[in-house]
């Protein structure tokens, strides 16, 4: 797609669907409004369905990796070979979200934007790369336009893949050691927000590598503050597996197929889609709210409630795919429980 | 049981097995405490079961139904005969637990302990009988002493099958038009609270309604002021399967079945549980917090995080079962997940 095509309309969810759904939880046996948030899940997945009674059993995660060039300002608790390390750990499915993937009977899409630590040619790994990494945006851009057009499409080409194995829910997840510094850029940037509100513990830094992370974030910040709109930001600040997600959360919603989000940096990555394109928000479920510090604030940006809260903040889309059995259990209430008048229970 | 065998000691969650779980989670692909509340459940398990690699797989599900006196005081947004035909539709199917027991491969038992509008005998509905229903304790005791030991030994029998059956997980249920009356009257008796704290709306009562429950339990308890201990209070103010619940818990914790509490009438009754028996506290874990307004006082006065929160306030222990899966997901990632040392991943 050229830069034009990320801001074509979004398809609209079906009202219709979504107003059927809503009358049927009313005739349901319980208490109107009962099952809580579950009762909205069903509604929206009427909505992007156009079906009152949906369901969601084909899920589709892609896993998006990459290197940051940041990683060099030493903003995170694990070394950056890590990155490369996981892919194959994806694959040979010893990560969270292997595990979660295979309990699910969901797919999961391991895709390497590249890495510093190039693990090479696996099975069940998708080789995209662009580089061996992004530049540190501490000293300039971080993504070229070629880079950022590239990665991108990346992700709107596993989503067109996705379509063709009638996927139901995308999923994406992300892999790349230093990219809640990326992200928290990019969210100070597009929020106006000072690091010290968002940036976090990450995997594991202390006080003081927090302190140094926003230093660094300012220093970006400072260095990028000529940056115009959200495609131009997210070449400065951002990264591969970040613009990846973009890509792929924009022709999800283009294409009809509703997205699970799953933590800080996904949020992020969801963050740059609605401002390049306003119609993705409508295909948005949130999944949790993670422990990552500035989580809690991108998700309010969009007015997002997340399904959990599980103080989780590992990435990989493991959040997200912790939240799918609530999806289909929502689903599954909402199609097979009785109404009032079916089971001749009485009403108010 | 008589009323000394409620009191004997419960079991002890095995140490050792969840000091080697607590080890585990920390040598997995992960950083350390980024699966949050996910590696808490795991390691919880492995101290139930006595194993470094737990797993929940066989789910039971006691549903205990009976009406009570007090809804003659009008506290209940339903009429009473919607008891009854709740039962019929546990068993048919149609009723939001009977989908999710389904959905979920668990076992689900429907008790019906006595209703007013009595649905007779039913293939599924396993009938224990004790009255039609309590006395209305704005009048006298709900509950006879024969009429509690009945009760309470019903949720113990039901237990005792569950382990026949292998269960590795125990969820009780209830149902029963005007109880969440009867455990705000409970709770506020045994944690000295006033009802305005506590009340909430139930199936849907406004604010004139919740007003008019308050007044309803605040007569209550000046007429059963001279309730003494657990079992005392929860005879003169409880609910047969509130008595059921009370017997289920008890008799679980002393028979190493872990317990997965439900909503606000589930916890009230696990509050009487653990005041009766505090060795009942270790075997609980929280399903989630309700809307009912009393809900989140009853979890602090127990020190209890519930997993989720959903806003939902439907008992029939829906809550429990939504979150089943992700009791499931937390094992199935500490059992399966590669450590660092297998993947061949660096670590800080």
């Amino acid at each position: 797609m050229n830069d034009a095509c990320w801001s074509r309309p979004c398809a609209v969810p079906d009202v219709d669907a979504a107003r059927a759904a809503l009358a049927r939880q009313g005739a349901l046996t319980k208490p109107p409004g009962s099952l809580g948030m579950l009762e909205d899940i069903a509604v929206w997945c009427a909505g992007w369905q156009g079906a009152e009674r949906p369901g969601i059993e084909r899920v589709w995660i892609s896993v998006f990796a990459a290197d940051h060039g940041v990683a060099a300002e030493g903003v995170s608790a694990f070394p950056q070979a890590v990155t490369g390390e996981m892919v194959r750990n994806f694959a040979t499915g010893g990560a969270a979200i292997a595990v979660l993937a295979r309990h699910l009977n969901a797919r999961l899409d391991v895709v390497n934007l590249g890495t510093v630590n190039d693990p090479g040619d696996i099975p069940g790994v998708h080789r995209a790369i662009i580089a061996p990494g992004t530049a540190n945006f501490c000293e300039g851009p971080a993504i070229t336009r070629a880079q950022l057009r590239g990665a991108m499409q990346v992700g709107a080409d596993r989503v067109a893949l996705a379509l063709d194995h009638d996927a139901d829910l995308f999923i994406g997840g992300e892999m790349g050691i230093a990219n809640t510094t990326a992200a928290t850029a990019l969210a100070c940037a597009l929020l106006g927000d000072e690091p010290e509100a968002l940036a976090g513990a990450g995997t594991g830094l202390d006080e003081d590598g927090i302190a140094r992370k926003c230093d660094v974030v300012r220093r970006a910040l400072a260095l990028h503050a000529d940056a115009d709109g959200a495609l131009d930001t997210l070449r400065k600040l951002g990264g591969f597996e970040i613009a990846a997600l973009v890509g792929a959360y924009v022709a999800a919603a283009q294409s009809r197929l509703p997205i699970l989000v799953d933590g800080f940096i996904t949020t992020v990555a969801a963050l740059v889609a609605v401002r390049l394109n306003g119609g993705v928000r409508e295909w948005l479920c949130f999944a949790h709210r993670s422990q990552e510090r500035g989580h809690a604030r991108v998700l309010d940006a969009m007015g997002a409630r997340p399904v959990l809260d599980l103080n989780m903040r590992l990435g990989e889309a493991s959040g997200a795919a912790v939240a799918v059995p609530l999806l289909r259990m929502a689903c599954a209430l909402h199609r097979e429980m009785a109404t009032f008048e079916q089971a001749g229970v009485s009403r108010t």
